[in-house]
């Protein structure tokens, strides 16, 4: 997680930033003491999640300056509609979790929050409102699940969210967050200047207050 | 409030509805027991409300097809730009919240939801979505009022909270209501169609459930 | 080109639709004898339309109400982005035109004005307002082509356009039209009715002129 | 015209800023002759455009940051539709054109092109996009009007369009534009940053150049 717009961005949003990467929720699933109530909700709304994330991407190809942004933001469609969608509706048939079920589920408080919040920044402001918006998100998954992996604390043998810690930690997943902070950095480069960071920095701590507020939403359901 | 879609509208949400209208912080206002911290919180997130009610509207005026559709959105940001918001700063200042604490209040998860939900409606469907979106909180507001005004558990001598319920059972606020009402079924002849009901029922629905976590937040603040 | 709306639209676009579809530059073009110039004209500005009616798919995928609409909206965004404008730019080379000479054209009024046209009733209507700004674009230059291939009046052996006829009139191009008609029925019955038929049309008979305006433009430069 | 950005914007522009404040249109409406029926086409598509114009400013109210951004956009759509287009009618009477005849005539190629290019820019970018795409218009007018009311070969008496120069070179209206310059510094402050201005420039170059065409429409109608 390199990436110098990211990190200022995490350093301005001070502790917001570890009660959302170090939340009970995440600790708990590393030690494999979360409770599986807990971890199906998530799962259930994530899923609700990634529509709106898939939205997101297609909102930014409009939004898109040139191709090179353009072909970005549609791998980025692409990557939600045509492969996590399918593996998110496998991994949940892995818990128990019919395709019709999730679909069931009443979109949670806390999931449309976060997904509109995302949404009308990016309409509201430019194509970095809505990256900054969303960084926390595609980097911040990166770092929780490189951090917990790194944590002796955490357990790998039986640990019945191994799989889900492993997809992030992994390198394809990782690569992906590293093209998500380097484009932030070439977005504020050509967007960007100082007197734009305060309202940046806003933006991407209110994300990461309502991703906390996502896993709580988990830990509640339980 | 008369309006053939409005009524409809309220009939497919079914129980959503009364939990919204007659959801334990309207009861305890109208008897007057209402903590008064829950109150209070329930103001300053509701000026924050305002700010986004009154971008809303300004996406409405962009939405607009017509002079009469682009004047009607017009003169409902006006009125919250010039005249809600003052007296909404000016009622805080009774409660004892100065403009600079509204200003401090974290914006709430969900003032959050509900707000940003309702934007992004306006944004990926149209007018009458937006307008839909909208509806609980305009026409609600005055149902809410004008039963609680009726209903003889209502105090009226003493009520801290009177002031609240004169100002939206009052003739002015009325008659916004039923104007809002009436421009459902304008933009619903015009751009509507029966196939669109249940997607526009969803959307009310969605929006009345927020509306009734609105209240809540009210009441967990005590 | 089946399709109970479409054909509803372009009969209500009356001559405009015959003005577009039977425009002097495709009549010329199918006789082979459209001067090479406005030809060229027309590649460098259809080039600019590409990268704008990709852009309008991403803002569809954004609109779309739910997973089916999602990944049509994206299979548009992805055949324009991974095919058409590769072929584009691969076809201009073959009429000497390269990357560098596209790119540093300017983007002609006719062009700017068709394509914010369709973006801007993309974004100030729903999904359907932006199909059917499309409309004349994806399912007309299916009608044109097969008209035209048809016509014994159209010179085959010889015909330095042959092969641009022959991409529109062939079962792939074709087969991409009619599901874009069959997509405006299926909007039409759950977002649409007979209130919203006279804006609908108004939006359709636009873009067919702003489409002819198109032609004429590249008809002007020869 | 203060404005540091508005300076460095048309400085940027190069020729094509007086191609459109020096236009032939402009030259010949300060001196008084210029065909009537150019300035009536051009009476008719500017009442268009102010309906756009509005339009614009309803989405600058949705985009904004902060009250006082808020207050100005809808001081902009209060100011458009409560005077400017009540004005423009009236004035048209004058020159012999009833609302209904205006009403009837179908949008120009240009007035759309220019119109859904702003509006265009508002939705993809932020609101600095969108003032920069506006700003040709709202200060270039004052520019042009100042710019020929000073210029000894104006002719005063007995020139029809006296009233058109008099109202945007009035006290009125140059302090509406110099507000609008001073805007575009206070959002580029807070928005923007060097890595911005070439785009920006790119945006503003075109709003001028569709701002030629558009009095070359009003000619070519003559």
């Amino acid at each position: 997680m390199t990436g110098g717009l990211f990190q200022r961005l995490v350093a301005a949003a001070g502790g917001t930033w570890q009660a959302y990467t170090r939340h009970e929720f995440v600790l708990r699933l590393a030690r494999g003491d979360l409770p599986e109530a807990a971890f199906r909700h998530y799962l259930v709304q994530d899923y609700r999640f990634l529509l709106h994330f898939a939205r997101a991407w297609g909102l930014a190809v409009y939004k898109s300056e040139n191709l090179a942004e353009m072909r970005r933001a549609h791998s980025l469609v692409a990557a939600t509609l045509d492969v996590e969608i399918g593996l998110h509706i496998d991994y949940c048939r892995g818990w128990g979790l019919s395709e019709a079920e999730i679909a069931a589920e009443p979109e949670a408080l806390e999931t449309i929050a976060y997904t509109r919040f995302v949404l009308d920044r990016g309409l509201a402001g430019d194509r970095l409102d809505l990256e900054v918006a969303l960084a926390p998100c595609i980097v911040g998954y990166a770092e929780i699940a490189a951090e917990r992996v790194a944590d002796p604390a955490t357990r790998q043998d039986g640990n019945p969210y191994r799989e889900w810690l492993a997809m992030y930690a992994g390198a394809e997943y990782q690569s992906l967050a590293q093209d998500a902070a380097a484009a932030l950095d070439d977005a504020f480069a050509r967007r960007g200047g100082e007197g734009r960071f305060p309202a940046l920095a806003a933006t991407f701590a209110t994300a990461a207050r309502l991703e906390a507020d996502f896993w709580q939403m988990g830990l509640a359901a339980a």
